[in-house]
């Protein structure tokens, strides 16, 4: 809890222990911590057939020695003080800083490449945050280290939000999340002692998964080089690809069929894969929402096969396996696409819209509404639909076998109004700006939702977000941090009382 | 309190009375009522010219004796009993027994008029929802008879709701409705006895606001017919027009004035005018829902005739009153059109999209989502950021002086959840009829709002229902009926357990 002294120490670096720390210092020092990680993670691309004596090269050398730099900089401004504990306030800090400072050095390379300020960090930002729109063209003639950089982003991203969503969103209460509190997300406010296990597991199957993916995509046909980058963009549900033409640049069957699996194990909660590598068989089988997941996927890849098959006349398997494919790239919030599915016909059009806005399970790489919301939203229509015959009786809101508390069930309802806010909003600033009304509102939804692709000609899956303008960009952006972060960690800096204590 | 022999003589008829009676009486006993008045509402139209021996007048007099005959075998097969009494249960299926059936009456004439089924059966939705969505064209030539059925039965169906919204919904605590509740709403499941009065006030409100109209809309300019005609569709928000042009047929600036005040009126809470009538000079001042409504009304219209005088060259005074005039028009969910506001930009054409779903105040004859709602929300949303920053601190959710049962903000929540599922249920389905998104995604929102148009060439203010499909009708009328019970009104009828008892 907090007390009046720490609530001081916020501002004047006044604290109960004997020598000054401000409440800023381990929020600097988890920022300046994650920005040297990032640095390394930067170099990596160097890796990849770069001349770092190149007039590019030095630039990427640059780009990696200032992050480093600016990392230890951070470091050195906050020393640590023993036992290192964060506050919820710091919580919301370091989770919104660490979506918006990363990417801005994320974005160096890039516009070293060429890229405008307004491109780059759009770039960086729709990587960090696993969404996949992208203002680039020309990938199969852009450098192999650009390249990997946009996967490792998203690959980083990816996992990031993995932690974010299991470890931090819990103990944030945001969005309902604290429905999916576990002993190592209380409410003792601090959370990093427990948490290290935790992340270390999520890592490890998150590699195993991104190695798997690897192996295969080779094994049926890619390049090692394309294997790399689709499986790590395939698991973060990101969506970048190498190329052009997106995953539609291959065409063997068994790499969509490999590709659609692998988005979906992004989009699945990771805690039911720590328990399966623990041991528990049946963790898949006995989780509500991934039961949910797989009969949705399932019952939206049916009903726009079907359409394929008897409007269209695509054959019965090619069917199946573009429909799933594009499904599962929507719902999940991955993006890639095979084909322009805006030519499958007025239904089509329409169910991607609305598929945009679904979104995979809690604790995954995925964007969007989310199931288990879906899920908890129903039981409370049909707890009011039974409160509106018979209100005497008393209806509980479940989920799965335990009660929905009063503070979860309004935590998603207000999740659900800022998201149709912002949505409001991102439109409403599109449009001002002059872009049309399909345009605005699909390219605001794919941001607020992380998926990547609109609809209409500019920002649909065979488009560019590169036509729109540098202010539409910025706004979109902003709309994909405050989407991946579930709306409330960013908008709760907001309110004044966030910092007056 | 419902007993268990009260509900076994819902099915067979068994009551504790002496003689048998069944649960259903009461419900026929009411729509025979209505029937029979809504058959006298269809009489009137036989004043305006027509010759009731012609081939078309005598048609509309079998129309009259139909409906008159219905409503008579409705009341004979359900004799009274003494004080009359209704259920909550009787309340729903009224309720929805009265939007569905008595538009097939008001149908009627139209179909005799040469339309199809399918289009009369709309059109009379859509003038019974007060939805103001037309398949109609040629107006400027339609006898007026037709006309002014058209009219009429708006100005019916805006009575109707406001009676609903103001005595019915609070009874049945539909979408939270239940924070309107006054003596006459308790919770005593009978509604009717106390009730009479309230009706009479609204009654005369309605009346002596149609009246003013009428005068205003002669003294500026308007024939004495059309003035009636635009007096019964602006102040019960429904958009008829007795031109094809809509609104627009008149040029002159104090008929734009006019009839934005006379639809703000109907999407004013009626409440608020009984009280005024009563003496209390506050009414309006005091209400946080009016201050809240006017103040948005006026920012929205603000922006718009900005961008239409800053963009598009208008002059300022020109541009005040057509964006008044259409920003009240969509806002109230009237749907009368001065002008094609599609020609303004991407802006207002996002714009109009948007404010389609605001709708007016509780207890008045506007659709949509309603001020309170969102007033609640934004308190939900407060509360929660609130709780983010101090988990511990208790928040209430308030609504102008009085707290929020978790109960109301449930069923608010509720309402917007099954307003997204209706309006994503819609879409898909004309989506599946061949319809383009863009009309697909309007038309079912401006019908599940009540507004009239929606946006492109074929639903837009310029366009016209007519070319749907038949299927993509029944579709929309559904959801008329459906927005303008407040989705739980009917869709309670589909649960099972309302029918066990």
């Amino acid at each position: 809890m907090q007390t009046a002294v720490d609530s001081a120490s916020f501002y004047h670096g006044i604290g109960v222990n004997a020598r000054p720390v401000s409440k800023f210092t381990p929020v600097l020092r988890v920022l300046g911590g994650l920005t040297l990680v990032f640095a390394g993670a930067m170099a990596t691309p160097l890796l990849f057939h770069f001349n770092p004596m190149s007039p590019s090269g030095a630039a990427f050398v640059f780009s990696v020695a200032a992050t480093g730099f600016a990392g230890l900089v951070m470091l050195t401004l906050s020393p640590s003080r023993g036992e290192f504990s964060l506050t919820r306030r710091q919580g919301f800090l370091i989770t919104t800083l660490a979506w918006t400072v990363l990417p801005a050095f994320g974005a160096m390379p890039l516009v070293e490449e060429g890229l405008s300020v307004a491109d780059a960090y759009f770039e960086a930002v729709s990587a960090m945050t696993t969404t996949g729109a992208t203002v680039m063209s020309g990938l199969d003639e852009t450098p192999h280290a650009i390249l990997v950089w946009r996967s490792m982003m998203q690959w980083v991203g990816g996992v990031g939000i993995i932690v974010v969503g299991i470890i931090m969103m819990p103990f944030l209460r945001v969005g309902g999340m604290q429905l999916f509190q576990t002993e190592s997300s209380d409410t003792s406010e601090k959370i990093v002692t427990k948490a290290f296990d935790l992340v270390a597991w999520i890592l490890g199957i998150y590699i195993t998964l991104t190695f798997a993916a690897t192996v295969l995509y080779t094994a049926f046909g890619m390049s090692w080089f394309d294997a790399l980058n689709h499986a790590m963009t395939s698991v973060s549900t990101g969506g970048f690809s190498t190329h052009d033409a997106s995953f539609g640049y291959f065409q063997q069957p068994a790499l969509h069929w490999t590709g659609s699996f692998f988005m979906l194990c992004g989009a699945l909660p990771f805690i039911a894969f720590i328990r399966l590598a623990k041991g528990n068989i049946g963790a898949f089988v006995g989780d509500i929402q991934i039961r949910a997941f797989l009969g949705f996927l399932a019952a939206a890849s049916f009903t726009i096969a079907a359409t394929l098959v008897l409007r269209e006349g695509m054959p019965v398997m090619e069917a199946a396996r573009y429909s799933t494919f594009n499904v599962i790239s929507i719902v999940t919030t991955t993006g890639y696409a095979t084909t322009d599915y805006q030519q499958w016909g007025a239904f089509a059009f329409g169910a991607f819209f609305i598929l945009t806005f679904v979104g995979g399970c809690s604790g995954s790489t995925s964007g969007g509404v989310k199931i288990y919301r879906f899920q908890i939203l129903r039981s409370l229509v049909m707890v009011h639909l039974s409160r509106m015959i018979s209100p005497s009786r008393i209806n509980v809101v479940m989920y799965h076998d335990r009660r929905v508390d009063a503070d979860v069930a309004f935590a998603i309802m207000a999740f659900l109004a800022i998201m149709l806010f912002s949505l409001v909003i991102s439109t409403s600033l599109l449009a001002w700006l002059g872009v049309d009304l399909l345009t605005a509102l699909t390219a605001s939804a794919t941001s607020i939702t992380n998926v990547g692709p609109g609809l209409g000609d500019v920002v649909g899956p065979a488009g560019n977000f590169s036509t729109l303008p540098d202010a539409a960009k910025w706004v979109l952006a902003f709309m994909m941090i405050v989407g991946r972060l579930e709306y409330f960690t960013v908008f709760v800096l907001l309110v004044p009382a966030f910092w007056r204590g």
